[in-house]
């Protein structure tokens, strides 16, 4: 049996010296290396851009949607869309452990798992799409997979519908590293607290910053607050808009009685947001940026502009028992696994 | 007097709701608000990108060069470059302290300083360009400029000349927030350790790891190597291509025995290097990204797609006592001092 490298550059075809992802082709023959593990899959949960995109050069028709999808995987090997980039997650069940993971790996053939990392790296073949689910942009087929033995999984819960599990496991970095920053007493700020990480976020951050801190949910429509105030997960529900940073800083100023935020979790899915959350933030505070629209060159220049400490991560979609955490609070909060699965699944 | 906002949006012309940066007019009047500093401008530092760019558009002529440089204070109100967004930083004597500063600064009339903030939201006024210092990007004017409440600077020092500390603190940012990431008997990894920005930081790094631990200072070219190697300011010099993740993993796992480094500082001035970074580094270690040429997108998905729970920081370009803990590494080192003078004076 041949030996694979933990990252899987063994099995990158083109660029030669790659990563999977950001290589244009790897090698999806369903032999395994030593160090890999095959997936029968059964759902792939497509990325949000990127089945939207699908279905507009499909328009609409789900046979054309099939051989779109099945294009993609027989010229990359992988289900990257060549126009937005992006992946997805997969459930499947394991159907082989390499012998060089044993002793290494909790898996056991048959247990049911959603991967974590993305499919725009995971080895992928499709035999048949059996079903098109539109409007969450979730495709059944029959097919196999690839798991890198640095790739992460969540082993899918016996008490959470795997639709369910499968929506709040894509944002999961966001809580789990929310849980990591936030202390005891803590003003928390959550910018786009009424989406889906976002609600998240801010009752991890309400949990752990206890009865002597602050949560403040801030949203841009009423609708969505409406929505996540039924959620009970923050102290202050506000509507503004995030890409106007004084604006903004005004009415956290407010409720903070001029103190600001010690904690900011930005996750938006807008750009231009990152003056709001360096003026909002004390200047020895911490911003932690998940939102993917988050520039590099505006956070680092925009602080320094106006004098600002604050200390700004860059918002890794892993982290330690990340799905843990994550459906540990669909089980806490009846009221935020009611709002999922309204929205969500 | 009137009363001005901390963040000098007060001087916003256009867009209104903007900060000065992002700004495309300001009012550089010369009347200070209540919470402003004016200072008699005796040279201006322009950022390399922008000088560069001014220079090729002039074809290298000083007459010309100057004309740009007007051009643009007199259209946007601060000398920011249409092309590149950036600026530069100035030299001048305080000439005027607004009365609400009063015990709030330090500063007083006479007292000659560096800004830190950004000439791209600096307000600004050119009577004359009296001298043009085209390779070390060094322009001498006749004029004045306006400091904000919130704009850092820093007070020049009397033993070390002027265009040294100008160098050393356009960079200021990198060495001092290496010094509040390293610990005693980390493994230091700094990718272009043998730049401008780079070398502060081995030199900090070493410093703070001390004899148990251990700085390795990356670099592209042999010449550069060379160069640093004569400043003493790490333990390891090696040569690799941070924009190949494999090559250079293979090349610290080596070094470091598997164990990968505790703290990296990126000081590159290409992109594409984040996945070197992560790869290098421990999966609990930190990662600081001081190279303007970061994507957030790329270090995000990157590190979850080889599961790693590495901190990533954005590099602001400010941190409390940055100029100070900058300057003080001119010197504490001979070597350095002197490869500087060679090099950026
Ligand atoms: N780092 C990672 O690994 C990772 C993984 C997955 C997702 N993400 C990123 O996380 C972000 C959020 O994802 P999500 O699924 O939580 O999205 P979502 O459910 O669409 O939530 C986005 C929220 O932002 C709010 N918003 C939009 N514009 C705003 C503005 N101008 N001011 C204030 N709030 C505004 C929206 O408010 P309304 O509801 O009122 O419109 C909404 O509540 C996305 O950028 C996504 O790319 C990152
Ligand atoms: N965050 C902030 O506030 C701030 C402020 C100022 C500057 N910066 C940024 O900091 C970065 C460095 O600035 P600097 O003045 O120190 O630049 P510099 O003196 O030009 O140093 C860049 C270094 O990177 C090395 N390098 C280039 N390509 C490489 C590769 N493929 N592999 C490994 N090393 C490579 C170069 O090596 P060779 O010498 O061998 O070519 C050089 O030593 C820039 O990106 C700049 O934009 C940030």
């Amino acid at each position: 049996m041949k030996k694979g490298c933990p990252y899987g550059t063994h099995r990158v075809i083109e660029p030669k010296g790659a990563l999977p992802q950001p290589a244009k082709k790897i090698d999806n023959t369903m032999e395994i290396y030593d160090n890999e593990i095959l997936i029968d899959v059964q759902t792939l949960n497509i990325d949000s851009a990127s089945f939207t995109q699908i279905k507009e050069e499909a328009d609409g028709d789900v046979e054309k949607i099939k051989e779109i999808m099945k294009g993609i995987v027989a010229e990359r090997g992988k289900h990257q869309n060549p126009v937005t980039g992006s992946g997805g997650m997969l459930i499947g069940t394991v159907a082989k452990i390499g012998p060089a993971l044993e002793g290494k790996t909790d898996l056991k053939v048959g247990d049911k798992l959603a991967t974590l990392v993305s499919l725009s790296l995971t080895p992928l073949v499709i035999d048949e799409i059996t079903e098109v689910r539109k409007n969450i942009d979730q495709v059944d087929i029959k097919g196999q997979a690839i798991l890198f033995e640095t790739g992460i999984y969540a082993v899918l819960p016996n008490d959470i519908p795997e639709n369910l599990a499968l929506s709040a496991l894509d944002v999961a970095g966001a809580p789990a590293q929310t849980a990591k920053l936030v202390r005891p007493g803590d003003t928390v700020l959550v910018i786009g607290g009424a989406g889906k990480s976002g609600m998240l976020c801010c009752y991890e951050a309400k949990r752990r910053a206890g009865v002597t801190g602050k949560v403040i949910c801030l949203g841009h429509s009423e609708k969505s607050l409406a929505i996540a105030k039924r959620g009970n997960i923050a102290d202050y529900y506000i509507a503004a808009d995030a890409t106007k940073p004084v604006e903004m800083m005004e009415k956290i100023s407010e409720i903070t009685n001029g103190q600001m935020a010690d904690v900011t979790i930005n996750n938006v899915n807008v750009p231009n947001t990152e003056m709001s959350s360096i003026l909002a933030t004390k200047t020895d505070g911490t911003i932690y940026f998940f939102s993917m629209a988050t520039s590099f060159t505006k956070a680092a220049l925009g602080a320094e502009g106006v004098g600002s400490d604050v200390n700004m991560i860059m918002g890794n979609g892993y982290t330690k028992g990340h799905a843990e955490v994550t459906l540990q609070i669909l089980r806490d909060s009846k009221e935020i696994r009611d709002i999922y699965e309204e929205l969500y699944a």
